[in-house]
């Protein structure tokens, strides 16, 4: 079993206020890096597979901290260009209760937003791989990066990798026509497509947001999509946001023929952040090893979950925390001594 | 539309332990400033009026440091009287589930509570003002700020302004007995009165304690209350005190005519602190602005509900976010991104 | 009456990570120190009573500050021994939701685990002494331990002093045969018994787990334990982990005769740890100073609900507040000012 | 040997800025304890001996946590009485280099100011009682403050215990006519003069600031003082203040007839408070064991030099680590372990 | 007399690592704002002057913090203009010893550094004003803000407010050349310049290091100066890096006939940002309320020391601190008590 | 040029006390990892070259932490077996000025001291590697480590590695006698000796402690030492304790025939461990890409000097950065912005 997985993406500093402060309250940030693509690599380092992450960071001390920062949770950076102007940023006030968490975002610029597609060696990074993952937020960063999202999906494509994209759209950096457009572009190039509301759409702009009730509506829409795009597998999280204190957290996952629909789990939030790139290392991770899709779209969830309790952006949960979860039962809160 | 509203009152500076710690095992203390008014003018600031701060605090750094918090958050502060011996503290224990939260009061002999009259100008204060507020924390504070509180309401309505008493009982300050003689005196200067208890129970003892199904039995009495001493509006906040971390709470608003009863909100709390004052500052801006009642009760309701979710006495909340909680919806809890 | 109550264990440092952190992301721990029978003394001295605590510390700034905490909750610490090679530690990551707290023990070769008996001059220790406590934790640290403990309850009832303890089973000390074991021949000392699972299982290994519903199926075998043993009474608290942010937290006691079911209380977590220390320091207490076992159940399990929303080991509240969370009501959560 | 020694004053809330912030940037305070008689308690706690401190502090929980921090440290609290209004409290701003710090004091009206000598039972309190201390602090704190240290004193004397009262002269609290008049008329009652300025000025208002060159001038003053008022000793620190953060501390003693200066230690400040009541603490400490004038003086100065290196106001070194210190040498500085 | 002093320039968001942590090494930042002209600003409110920042700063509530912390210390911010991408960031390493402070700008495309001229009504923002201040850190921003430089200095120069330039080189923004090219430019309209070491090699490229030693020699220099660009006066902090934890600091000050070197002062660092600007605003001062240009650079280099002492980038200190330092003597780290 | 230096040694948790207070004040520890033989693999990787940190850590999180930190700074930790009781723990208490830095060790029965030799595979370890260094220490843990330290420097050997021992006397760990026998022994397999004392009293007992002023009276003895056991070179730092705050250092190093002495450099304190690691880092690095003798001392002194300013046990600093303190002059503390 080859067990290499590479993504390509951003890794920001990311700047949170404790204590529920706001803004304008704030003396101290918290520090810690984050970005999808980055914590699905961490999340599969955890998962026992070999996250590998590709990016462009500054050649400083805050981009060398960012580089440790993966390094500590046993991330591969040897194909990690250093250069260019400066890390992105997000800025972070933690909601509660009826205050929505919200993020400032700070990363134009940033030494990946302008990475030229030859300042990385796909042929070498994807030497011995296994799967290769990416997100939206990568080509909606500039163009430059979506044109090296791109060349990063058809070399993976070309040499047989699988490869999986979670659409993850962010309204503050693109529109939904851009991206609805890019998106379709790249998925040529994808084998499993995580997220599916922005290419549902374009092929039912009739149909009723997505819920444990409606999702037998959403089938047909999967099946022009998988016949489109020539997608293996179509899943992705559903959340309920209660408020910002309290979700619902359940997935979804497609396989042409079968639409599951994994057990929804109530949480009590810690960090907002990551559970969608928790989703997307734990699916992986078990469909790498073999399980299958219903239970990766399982484990993927229960990981997802389990995220919302641990605070910053990567997922930091070992297989046996996830197993736990899933199997249940009374002792979920036991003190663990 | 004058935009000018002055409050009265006492700030004091807050010492609260962080991290749920009872008091006897604080090993420091968070620092912010607080106070009902001050909290109102803040609030003012914030929806874009131009809330006026007036008291005396003393002439030393930590009196300088009271002024500074306020001017921060825009609050007109020119009027603000510097002497008197010492600003006064309260000391605030954080409570969680069945533990309530407890304050020690530390504020007498404070600069405010010993002020004269004649330390303040106000005609020169209420020039070009729209509104005047302060609460029944002031004269409860000594007989100087109960005979200063009175010579501002009477200024304040000899120059034909709106004036809003909050009665806001604090038991550890003074007797019910000597709270109803002096608001009953008070009230006369008075058109909008925020709270009710103290004076409704002079008019009829035998009504139960206000809630949701008792409501209208009240009526009544508001009526006695409008009629006895010329109210244009009572209104209050209705709080139900689950526990220290549960609360849910909504407001009435009466008119002479209509009783209204505002929607009800469920809150996780971060800060037990200040959301009367901010249902004050939402109420009052929103009649000023030339809002319904109604509006400015749903508003004020609204705007007191997110300040439980603010740390600090002060309410941190713009309109568009008291708005956006008015609309409600499965969005609550989303996060800004 | 006599006021005086001997405890005998383990104090350990405790490490905890402050806001939610995992033990991989730690940069700080919170310093506090722990243990059943030290907690069980402190809850005692601040219910009125003389605890009087008894172990063995290293005779280092570690172990100095060990003492110096004990001492400033009022604990009795003249008869702590000092020597030996080091302090136990417990490492503490608090859990979320979905995500269980865990603890590491680093407790092996501490002083009281390497103590010997005549360390102690347990006859002096006794002078004057209305109650001995202790727990299974103790014997379970080492050979040397168990002959200590045997040594102190053998001393304790040969004084006439009542003797109580609490079985709190620790799978990571010792295995359950030979806690069996040990527990059945410390109990031939024992007057008052909290816990009951594994002796409970010694005479009926059929009966259900016990909850409400099967309470009444535990009398029979609470008889059999009572004959054996010659216990006045047996009593425990009965936890629900709905999950690590939400306990359900009730308690049984059982004179031989009727078997009494408290008051269940709902508990939102802030600390997860010594609950059932403050369910018998309470117990004892109430015991003591001459309440019912009905009475003395219902206080000690409202202790050891308060106790989860204090922070650290110990159980700092009043009889006043016990009393007040007793008498609950809509107040529960109203702000003390 | 008597081990007992009872010292009298007022114990406040110390209220410190962190990492050398000014007033007006202080986002939080660290909480401690401190005052000069307590200090010079917990110092003798610490060289051995049996520090007991009277004082009333407010039956709260502020009180409660001053008295906890006195007994954490091992002092004697069995006489504190608790009542009165309210804690005294100090508010520090830590300076550095060219900025001093400073103190704002917040103290009128506390409950030792507002004590009345019955409240008191000194007979009982002075007890097997081998010395009794107190400064020149208390006195200033209100005229019922001083009568109840003139009361202490004179019943100390009367009992045939060895009084000490430190000057330490506090210009914030009275004028030096006051003062002057007051401390005259306590040192009728006075054993060892701790401090000597104040009065040596009424005797002989041309002598030079005492240096290390002006000192012999100062003999036939000390001779004179010691004449009128019965001295045993008079002995004193000696600073230089060269910065916030440099100072050179020694110290002098005189017993009637030799004058001694001791060794003079460069300190880098890490807490500018507390010096003077250890060099109390460890020279009354020496004296009581049966030291030389000379050794005492000697091991005070040492004790005071080294405070300044702890944070806090209380003196925390043991006897083997001043006298580590007293023995100085190249090691001075090097890393126990 | 006029007090109205007007700054234009950029204010940054200033992200601290505390305890002399690394960049590689931090957890959190703590968080203030900074920037010459904006610290010109508020030293020269803290003395009593009606300081005035000019800037532009995006509507986001990074930019509101931004503008609170103005506010907090009575900035006058009303003609601060709210709009563009994003608030220049600076991170700060602080350094000790032998390792010095390193900054990283992240402040390419901040809000002030792309904004236009028509941005601003200088007309009206330079009403009823004594005094104009920029430097040359401003136009280093960007083509735009040299052109927004130029055209304030203009306006402010035809109405006849006093104009100041400091030079302030940063290598990081722009080469010496193009420095000595825009300085060049802009100082026809400067009447005070402070610094000097770009013009002055434009005229004699031969001259050695300032140093005390060497300052007669730059006198004809400072005459040429003078009569190129018609300057009133020149000035300058003088430096003397010993190591990060220790610098001396004097200032010289040249009408065109008489050069003044003052005291110099020994400090012992807290941070090492906001002494030029605490110059600058005490020379000022100093100038604007009367003083000679000798009184003005004492206390503007005695302001510039004191600073130092204090965390953040902004000057705290009072005119009675400083000129408490000014006097200097054996007081100068006495406690003030 | 081979880049692989492997390191063998303890990794302990280090728990440390902020804000100078002392063990008995501490509410919370800094938490980092740190040990000898870490701290020279880590520098190693700072300056370019491939740190192999080779130990035995316990399979639990405080393990996967400390092994997590090594990562964090580009150790190679692929060796490091897992398993064993416990992690070894050192507390550290950081003193100032006259108060020395006091450790407490709590690292008996750690994983490392309980490991077996065949837990480890040297041959595969050592292959293709340039350099292996071990210290004193790790033969001082225990009889076990004491074998394992020596097989690992006779397979090293074996393999012609270059190898290198620093003495590194821990006198709580063991006697002198044991140490200098042990060290005797090991010293047949080590090419560079650091450190000195332990051998050098074995030969001439007479010689007095090595100052920069009796250093030639050592020539002898590093002969023979050279001798005798076959030593290419011999070095170490040279340090005078002034005070907690204040040290000296320099280093020497002897290859037979030439004895250098290094500059020797002024350091303000900001942590007092690591800088021997730094040190041997330092040194090895050079010599490994073929400096001189002389200026691997002199780099290797530049490296620890700077370590000493750097917070934690490991050395966080840059080739450049040495250099550019090795070039010293007076812009040692300028701000680099």
């Amino acid at each position: 079993m080859k067990n290499k997985v590479v993504t390509l993406g951003e890794i920001m500093l990311r700047l949170s206020i404790p204590n529920f402060k706001r803004f304008i309250q704030a003396d101290s940030f918290d520090v810690t890096y984050g970005g999808g693509e980055a914590n699905v690599a961490v999340t599969l380092c955890n998962y026992g597979l070999q996250g590998t992450f590709v990016t462009k960071i500054p050649d400083n001390s805050i981009g060398q901290a960012a580089l440790n920062h993966l390094r500590k949770y046993g991330v591969d950076t040897q194909y990690i260009v250093r250069g260019g102007k400066r890390l992105g940023i997000y800025f972070l006030e933690t909601g509660a209760s009826l205050r929505a968490s919200q993020i400032i975002y700070d990363r134009e610029n940033s030494a990946i937003a302008e990475a030229n597609i030859d300042d990385f060696d796909f042929e070498k990074i994807f030497d011995n791989t296994a799967w290769f993952h990416t997100s939206g937020i990568t080509p909606a960063l500039s163009d430059k990066a979506n044109n090296l999202t791109e060349a990063a999906l058809k070399t993976a494509k070309a040499k047989g990798i699988t490869t999986s994209l979670d659409f993850n759209y962010r309204k503050r950096l693109w529109t939904k026509e851009k991206a609805t457009e890019v998106l379709t572009k790249l998925c040529n190039y994808v084998d499993v497509c995580i997220g599916f509301e922005e290419l549902a759409f374009t092929i039912d702009n009739t149909i009723p947001p997505l819920t444990e009730h409606t999702i037998e509506k959403y089938k047909p829409i999967f099946v022009a999509m998988k016949q489109r795009f020539g997608f293996t597998y179509i899943a992705s999280t559903l959340r309920e946001n209660n408020n910002a204190s309290k979700n619902k957290l359940s997935a979804f996952a497609f396989d042409g023929e079968n639409l599951f629909l994994t057990k929804k789990y109530d949480i009590t939030m810690i960090d907002r952040i990551g559970s969608g790139d928790a989703f997307s290392g734990g699916f992986i991770y078990q469909l790498i090893i073999g399980k299958s899709l219903k239970e990766a779209a399982e484990f993927g969830v229960a990981a997802a979950a389990l995220k919302h309790t641990i605070p910053g952006d990567f997922n930091h949960s070992t297989v046996n925390e996830v197993e736990s979860l899933l199997k249940g039962g009374d002792d979920l809160g036991r003190l663990v001594r």
